[in-house]
């Protein structure tokens, strides 16, 4: 039996011929009865159309399912895209018989080719009679794109004695920044919260889990967080105590996907946290470590395994706040490599030679300019990352 | 006889030992009378020593020489790094008789690593009793580090039936992006200009070449652009035509070796106009251009040859400005890929596809939104970057 089931929910994920090696391009999650749902959505400019479609339907704060499909973004789709993304949630609609405003549409994958409706409309019924309460590992394989790993996270809380459980499922590989990180992530708890309660709440947490994570700096069309809550734990919020219960377990799991999400990054081989401290303000310290985590040079001696702590002070020197070079103190994990801006000398470099040949560690940056912090997660930038995007639509 | 000369200048390049093969990496450009100087740095807040003594040497307007080194920036080297940055100076005012406050000093390379002043105080007399008029080629090839080629050019122009000559010499292939964008860059012209209108000059054309140009987005603590007028000519500004004249020349000059950073960005294989037309205002046409030009996913893209508009559309939604994505038309060359936000189908991309296999070409990005335009040149992202900025220190 798979650990990754909830209260409530079944999945599946088939193989649509979207994809053409005969993976699973096809995925769909249900909730037995009508949930409660939340979305967070890309704030690109550019948004695809089933953003544009999701958008809409989860004001109304009850979702039955969502269908999502790979491979294909139906993105600058124009007035076509939009009758596509409908006709793919009332094929989902008409294979569960339920009413097609509960039904939520996630599309990833190529940007500005017409979907391939007809092999869509023909998989959605296998797909909707595949759905099982362990199906979430086919869930997860059917929407990945450059990924090379599923991403699933299941945990437990308490609330009043009776156990509930959020179980989430996140995509996302490349276009990846913060503001928001992921392409796809989708999450399901057993506790019953109301649409308003849980829309803060998934703000809350994209805040501290996909929007503290960089690949490439690009922001997708499509990127999108559902959350939808069924209430089958029997288990409901009441009051702040059991609110930040909640929060803290969805935190967990939407932390413990972003991660995933940026160690998974195109071509990566290093998971790093870039840890700034002793900011005047946390807005400062936030885009310090957004600047160190974004630049090319920086990510590239990661790959290297070059402690290159001038390429992390020049960084940090044109992020646009008030940062003085004669105070910066650097470390690699607890190796401190400069002290005042000023580099330790030959014994403190091998040893964050050592640091940097692992891979996960964490770069700190104090500023020595005040109290406040901030952490953006990110991974080194590898020739292999070159050429997944140089090949990617071939 | 070499065409890189000009009126009242002489240059050197030699080999100090700062690089490891023996190359030439210190170099010289004396005026044989006192010059007028302009001087444009980088805005990091992190500057070097050099940056911060030139800074305040420009003040006076008057400058005789410039000394440069490769292979160490003097960045993050403290109070040390200042001194040596002066003793740097210093040498060359000996060697050359001539006041030590006029001099610049310039250095290139890596950051937070202590200058090696014994090799530059020692080589110092021989770079200057190598002073040549047709030195300038070996100048350029001492300030390189990771170009591949030198970069120089020169254009004359007539003011009052008398010809003048500007000449430059740049040098930057990474750490380059706008504000500023290349990281050393020297200009002679044998005109007569008064040090304040230079300085408003050089603004100018700085901001129409070098701050138009990214190969990765870094900006480094280094950059600088000097320039020098001896008026050896015999020619001199006398009132707005004489003043169009020398900015149109020196223009041009800055351009050539802006576009010739660009093509020599660490790995590039090609050099790309992003031109933004049909911007509501010049500023929004400017954002979108940088973020398309700064766009990994679109660098790489190139680098793949692949007409992928759609990342270069997902570029434009992320630039933080207003755009609608049903007015955009992008082309490459004259290929009409996307218009009004939608594929134009088997045949464009087929075409496109063929423009993208030159070295030089031209994405044309229409927002239809207004009638202002700007342009940004980048080149593609490559693996031989990753290696180069991987393996850079070692």
């Amino acid at each position: 039996m798979s650990r990754y089931v909830c209260k409530g929910f079944q999945a599946a994920g088939v193989a649509a011929g979207l994809k053409k090696g005969g993976e699973k391009d096809m995925g769909m999650i249900v909730s037995d009865t009508p949930a409660a749902v939340a979305g967070v959505f890309t704030r690109n400019r550019i948004q695809a159309a089933p953003v544009l479609l999701d958008r809409e339907r989860v004001r109304s704060g009850v979702c039955r399912t969502v269908i999502v499909n790979s491979k294909n973004a139906n993105c600058c789709t124009g007035g076509q895209g939009m009758a596509d993304a409908v006709s793919m949630g009332r094929g989902a609609a008409e294979a569960l018989g339920i009413p097609e405003e509960q039904v939520c549409v996630a599309s990833t994958g190529v940007i500005g080719q017409p979907m391939p409706m007809q092999k869509i409309l023909a998989a959605t019924p296998g797909l909707a009679s595949s759905l099982r309460p362990d199906g979430f590992e086919d869930f997860a394989a059917a929407i990945l794109t450059t990924d090379l790993v599923p991403k699933l996270a299941v945990e437990t809380g308490d609330i009043g004695g009776v156990s509930f459980t959020v179980l989430g499922v996140a995509k996302g590989s490349g276009m990846i920044r913060p503001d928001m990180a992921t392409m796809l992530c989708f999450v399901c708890t057993d506790l019953e919260v109301a649409p308003s309660m849980l829309q803060e709440m998934l703000r809350t947490a994209t805040d501290r889990s996909f929007n503290r994570i960089t690949v490439d700096g690009d922001t997708s069309t499509n990127d999108t967080v559902l959350l939808m809550a069924s209430g089958a734990s029997g288990a409901s919020i009441h009051g702040a105590d059991d609110q930040a219960a909640f929060q803290a377990v969805l935190d967990r799991v939407m932390e413990s996907l972003a991660r995933m999400v940026a160690k998974d990054g195109e071509g990566a081989t290093k998971l790093v946290d870039i840890r700034v401290t002793g900011a005047a303000t946390e807005a400062d310290a936030r885009a310090v470590a957004d600047t160190i985590a974004h630049s090319s040079l920086v990510k590239t001696a990661l790959f290297g395994e070059d402690a290159n702590w001038g390429r992390i002070i020049a960084a940090a020197g044109r992020a646009g706040v008030p940062v003085d070079p004669d105070r910066i103190d650097i470390a690699f994990n607890e190796v401190w490599m400069a002290r005042s801006g000023m580099g330790c000398g030959a014994e403190a470099e091998a040893r964050a030679t050592e640091v940097l040949k692992t891979p996960e560690f964490t770069i700190t940056v104090n500023l020595n300019m005040g109290e406040e912090t901030a952490t953006v997660v990110t991974c080194d930038f590898s020739c292999d990352y070159v050429r997944i995007n140089a090949d990617y639509r071939t």
